[in-house]
């Protein structure tokens, strides 16, 4: 590569450019870690991005109308900081680019949401930025058709890279996008043909720009280091109603030794090397140094924005009251008021009915509720939308003739759908929730671990939560999953026993701001369990006494789901042979642990004999079934110990011996 | 559609598919359950396929070059079964197709390996066939390479839906495939565009040709019910160099009132319209009959394989006996015999030189010598060779144009990687491991799931398997992972602490048949523990008393992986103490759960208080922490609590307070 062609081609844009491929290589080099050689490529795609399109104001990060930038190769973030500390975001000083990667900074490894203002995502674990940016793209074209262009209207830029292309996840976003039309979505892929085990051709050989035109993505290809193509090529981007791709030649550690080798993707450490790479750029200054015009050039850019957000706080201002206060609160992340009363209204009306129905139609029968006083949620499936019951009567479908509906057919994409779940919390006025089979949350793994990360209250509605689910068999029953789930941290697993558990579930999840939830949710009937209405919400306690004993106590049965009724035809067996038996709904784990002590010691008092129902495997189990203190409390468990099998759900909880009769059993040989 | 059409055109071609679709309607409908319209719009084209170009001997399930039949559309098993009935293995008799997804039948509602002989591959879970298929080819080009085409030599072909070819997973299928030019790999896409949620253009308006076209497969579109057309393009496959797809346009439920609908996609049980069907077909017969010519005639298909199975029987009896015997061996999963005394080698050689590595170090020294001595082993990486420490010096890579390699790269596909790895291991004679970092099992989980179900003996090896990592920081830093792995079914688990371990690991991983296995290694460098030469394999106990204590036994501490080292740490300053400590080394908690009770009470006997110690949450720690008997001991835990940060790794262990000062002063604070 001839820089120095570069270099005079466009001095001023290569000096900007210039700023980021320096301060990531000192970053880097003080770090000993970390990734040189993608934010030293992807340079000058970004300082043309930042200077002549990205809507954006470093004082106001939460800008509603902002558009959004989307690292998805996190692994450059150095990329990411540069530019936060060069156009003035106030949480990225340059004390924090020295401090790249160490305790405490809000310059972690990879780009983090929530250490810094002004990230918007947290990458990484690569395809997840792409995926995301779907999510943001479809809250945008939702949001845009619901307040109009006036408040809503903005783009979401992405840099992906091989990996992100490579990575599965991302045809699902690809092909997602390109169905939905949305236009607004602009990915840059950084194609510098290298990967960590070498070439890009040793394992991929795929014609990328063919690839996404084939589902209908407006393409380019361009040279990734000239400046007037990177613009022409937005400047058409934006233009085309369809989401759009450039594909743009780089060189990965352009300038440096290491340029065009995978070496060049991780650490370039050599001072030596560093300081010619420097050099070559016309920029041999001191480690962390930007030329003063530089700087205030960066600034410049950074000041761009201002005057367009005055201009929308200006329309904003002139929305009524109510729509300025409806705006806000969604964009709060906060519940309307009348939630509680609505939930409390459905519990009451529950609990007199007695329904005896499928806890995943007990969550369709409150979604039907919420969605008509919840304008901000976006409902959706992984082509399950019958079996999953997510879609309610008026919210309308998602699509590019009806941008005003509200469900969206994800297709047969669990991991697109978690990841744009991701984004379109992220992008803020939108409650996301989402449906597939339980057992497939194993697909959409990777994603669901980034919204607990990174603490974004999306709702997945995991149905057909056990075999229960009956002859589609083990590929479809979840047995671990639960556990799974519960391991993770910050994740609210709920498994309602019925439709006043699943309705109190969902108030959780609804008002939840920094915590995902999964709920668990049964393919057969469930009786009600929860006759008596209560107007408190039993299950934000996470367990609770749901029928005590009626004599000494003697035995308390724990279950969940739909293994609590089980548990409560165990306590009749057992009352009925006089020994005292309670039973505890546990109908979400992580919200009992949070309780205090005394309150989890009055549910499950040392003492009596304890004994686990559900069809799950115990995996984590012992945390409840042993006492708090010294003393260990007899304890058995009846679920799973294995794989299930296909058969009729009925026969399966048989043969597996999840019975109340065996439960019962499992009481008596304990009180022995 | 035109029955009467289809029928008149090709009467005896006709009546072979109607077999399939009528068994297909009759086992539905007495099941009640399950999907009836795939197998009757892809029964033409599998006809076609087993009239006229798969080789195969019902006889003879097993044969090792018999051609590979891959349904990856996994719902329609009925047509799996219809066709393995047909053509006479002897598994699938017609009382199997009666008792269709009913307990103990092997017709269960998925296809499930190892049910009946004969079933390749379980699937269900889409996507995973066809990524199986691609681990299928793979192996029989190595095969064909090492053995020759006299001996192997034979196709893979797949059955793919508009699910599969949405979920992620197949393009990481589709990538691979092209790259390496996957010629005797052949895909139909059963394009009748309908999902569960409706037609496919909700959700998707991707041009599949196009999209296989981009990876470099050789492409056609025929219309699925034409069987000249069907044959035709099996033929141009065949003679391409290059893997291919055959999109073929169906009709799904065929002839049934509900063709072309998303229900027609379901369980179709209406009599009347069974009847009505079946009428129309020209089979106007009673439940799960087959005309004796039509039956007699698939039986002549199912007969037709047995002339070159003897051909090549009598090519396998002219090899070497030593060359037999390899073969043999390596299609049994039996352990060379050599393999333990090079382990016990390597042991001894590591227990004197005591060296300071990384466990994944440790696993590339211990490949090192298991390489060389197993031919069937195919290594590789999801582009992260050089930190997974997976290629050892002689494997070769695989590639077009060196297929004898036995070390793939990827590329950044764990999900496509482990699904590879299940069709190596399920087209036998090859044992496949494959490298990742252990915090993107999260990426795999839905093939890794698989290997467990099926019980095949893949090697998963997982490194950076905690905070250890360091400076990447929390998305890179698995917490809950160890957890939900040894959450699954069928699983090991190992995390050694050493090099010696490591090897014992590989041992127990190498001679596993019907288990996968996982090894979690460390990023950063651990000191040997195991200085003392033990011919027995100690990590196939799962766990074992390292350093017993040197006075009256206060306190045992339990350890895995990089946190052993901190536990004898622990240990020293206890010791110093007068605190008679012993370290238990707990590599694998589920061959540990598998000793008796008189061992796992010998290593963890009741009295002493009790520390795990380990960089994960606690999250099913507790089955070990509390004793096994009436009373419990007191117990405590030192490790993560939530998600990791990013920092240098001494300084993350650091601040999470995973010290071997910390595990002392909890061992004090509960004997106190």
């Amino acid at each position: 590569m001839d820089i120095a062609a570069l270099r005079s081609a466009h001095p001023d844009h290569w000096k900007k450019a210039t700023a980021i491929r320096t301060l990531t290589l000192d970053a880097v080099a003080a770090a000993n870690s970390g990734h040189s050689g993608m934010p030293m490529g992807m340079a000058d795609v970004a300082t043309v991005l930042f200077q002549n399109h990205l809507t954006f104001d470093p004082k106001a990060p939460a800008w509603p109308d902002r558009d959004r930038f989307i690292l998805s190769a996190g692994h450059g973030s150095m990329l990411l900081y540069a530019l936060m500390y060069l156009t003035g975001y106030e949480d990225i000083t340059l004390q924090q680019i020295k401090d790249f990667r160490q305790w405490g900074a809000k310059t972690a490894g990879h780009p983090e949401y929530g250490h810094a203002r002004g990230i918007e995502t947290t990458t990484g674990p690569l395809g997840q930025g792409i995926a995301n940016a779907v999510g943001f793209a479809i809250a945008e074209e939702i949001q845009r058709a619901h307040w109009g262009a006036k408040i809503v209207d903005h783009h979401t830029y992405v840099i992906a890279g091989d990996g992100c292309l490579m990575e599965g996840v991302s045809q699902e976003a690809i092909g997602l996008a390109g169905m939905q039309k949305l236009g607004h979505l602009v990915v840059f892929w950084d194609n510098n043909n290298i990967t960590i085990d070498g070439t890009v051709d040793i394992a991929d050989i795929t014609n990328q720009p063919a690839r996404f035109a084939a589902s209908g993505w407006h393409v380019q290809e361009i040279d990734g280091h000239d400046p007037v193509a990177i613009d022409a090529a937005i400047v058409a981007a934006k233009a085309d109603p369809r989401p759009s791709m450039i594909a743009c030649k780089t060189h990965i550690a352009l300038g440096h030794a290491a340029q065009d080798t995978s070496k060049g993707h991780g650490a370039l450490t050599n001072a030596d090397q560093l300081a010619a790479a420097k050099t070559a750029y016309g920029a041999p200054l001191g480690a962390f140094e930007v030329a003063a015009d530089v700087l205030d050039a960066w600034q410049a850019i950074g000041a761009r924005g201002a005057q367009t957000r005055a201009a929308w706080e200006a329309r904003f201002a002139a929305l009524s009251p109510a729509k300025q206060a409806e705006f806000t609160r969604a964009y709060a992340g906060d519940a309307p008021k009348k939630l509680a009363a609505t939930i409390r209204a459905l519990k009451k009306q529950i609990s007199e009915s007695a329904p005896s129905v499928a806890t995943r139609k007990s969550s369709e029968m409150t979604l039907e509720v919420i969605n008509p006083i919840m304008a901000e949620t976006i409902g959706g499936s992984a082509d399950l939308t019958g079996s999953n019951n997510t879609k309610t009567r008026d919210m309308g479908v998602f699509h590019p003739d009806t941008r005003k509906g509200r469900y969206i057919y994800y297709g047969i994409r669990e991991h697109g759908m978690a990841a744009a779940m991701n984004g379109m919390a992220l992008h803020g006025g939108a409650r996301a929730y989402g449906g597939t089979f339980m057992c497939f949350t194993d697909y959409a793994r990777g994603a669901m671990r980034l919204s607990a990360l990174m603490g974004v209250p999306v709702t997945y509605v995991m149905t057909h939560d056990s075999i229960g689910l009956g002859e589609d068999g083990p590929t479809h029953q979840p047995i671990e999953h639960l556990a799974m789930l519960r391991a993770t941290p910050n994740m609210h697993v709920f498994r309602p026993a019925d439709t006043v558990e699943t309705a109190e579930a969902w108030e959780m999840a609804l008002t939840s701001k920094t915590t995902p939830s999964v709920l668990a949710l049964s393919r057969q009937n469930l009786p009600t369990v929860r006759k008596t209405h209560t107007a408190k919400n039993l299950t934000a306690q996470g367990g609770y006494v749901l029928a005590d004993a009626e004599s000494k106590r003697q035995a308390i049965i724990m279950a969940t789901g739909s293994e609590v009724e089980i548990a409560l035809a165990a306590r009749d067996l057992l009352q009925a042979d006089g020994i005292g038996t309670r039973v505890v709904s546990m109908p979400c784990w992580e919200l009992f642990e949070e309780q205090d002590d005394s309150y989890r010691r009055k549910v499950l008092p040392a003492g009596p004999v304890r004994v686990a129902v559900e069809a799950g495997i115990r995996f984590g189990w012992d945390r409840w079934l042993f006492g708090e203190r010294g003393k260990r409390e007899k304890s058995g468990f009846v679920g799973m110990h294995g794989f299930g099998a296909s058969a009729p759900a009925e026969r399966l909880y048989q043969e597996f011996g999840i019975t109340a009769q065996n439960v019962a059993d499992k009481v008596k040989s304990l009180i022995k």
